[in-house]
């Protein structure tokens, strides 16, 4: 089957051979909510453990995830998207923004954080006129979604704004 | 395993349901591209026979195709995407461009059918300020890219500048 993607010579073959499975871009989404410890995704995501630990592998030898000691608990790992994942945004978001279509508003909304407006379904902020990179962002809950309910530390971590990126401080 | 992705409540988990499956990016990627008759994406994609026919059948379920009998054949049809299927254009165009830069430059490239300039890896068109909706877009082979290796009726057509959602006339 890999054969055949390959034959496909289309950058979004490529693509889709790196991240085109559905966990791996929850795990990716989660890596954008600053989540870093393995036990946090497996927790937020409910993905059996092997999974996680084969998806996790194969994000950071293509060079989307980096993995690092983790300071606190020794033989542990942080996992933080590269660069090359960050690029992943507009993707992503565009994504989410789709499936907002079939689904529904997100619970999460996505402000721009110099001004606190929601950015639009391209990226943009209308009220300042740019397109924010994703450390600009902060994801918020919206009023309705309040009382989610996930019960995990990272859901948990999320009720409050909190800025793309940053380490999310949830208690494992 | 749906069980676990439908507990994510997040609008991304919902876009998977739908679309994220790669065969299925790819189908969408050439219903783009104007192909509507199945022989023509199974050629197109090497897919295998019975695969194609879930898939195709999981996105006219799901709204994103349409499938009307085919004019020019008996008991075939011609699948087109509906609007929620063309909404898909910016996450799959950041696709491809993320996967753009991690392969190289994709095969075809996306111009502004307008002006006949590329569109950047956001979907603007920086030449006219604009962000063109897929029906303002044409692919069109890069130089490099002329010699494919692909000779299916799709890749041939796929040769000449071609706007998006136009019927491909690729002959089977």
């Amino acid at each position: 089957m890999t054969t055949s993607y390959e034959s496909q010579n289309c950058t979004l073959a490529r693509a889709l051979e790196l991240i085109g499975e559905r966990w791996t871009l929850l795990i990716i989404r989660d890596a954008f909510y600053g989540v870093q410890r393995f036990n946090q995704f497996r927790d937020h995501l409910d993905i059996p453990r092997a999974m996680l630990v084969e998806r996790l592998a194969t994000l950071v030898d293509n060079g989307v995830l980096d993995r690092r000691a983790d300071p606190d608990h020794a033989a542990r790992y942080l996992y933080q998207l590269t660069p090359l994942g960050i690029d992943l945004w507009p993707a992503l978001h565009a994504l989410l923004a789709w499936g907002a279509q079939v689904a529904g508003p997100n619970q999460l909304r996505f402000v721009h954080v110099r001004c606190g407006h929601e950015i639009d379904s391209r990226g943009h902020c209308q009220t300042c006129g740019v397109m924010p990179p994703p450390t600009d962002i902060a994801t918020e809950p919206r009023a309705k979604a309040r009382g989610s309910a996930r019960t995990d530390s990272v859901a948990l971590a999320l009720r409050e704004r909190h800025t793309l990126l940053e380490p999310l401080n949830a208690d494992e």
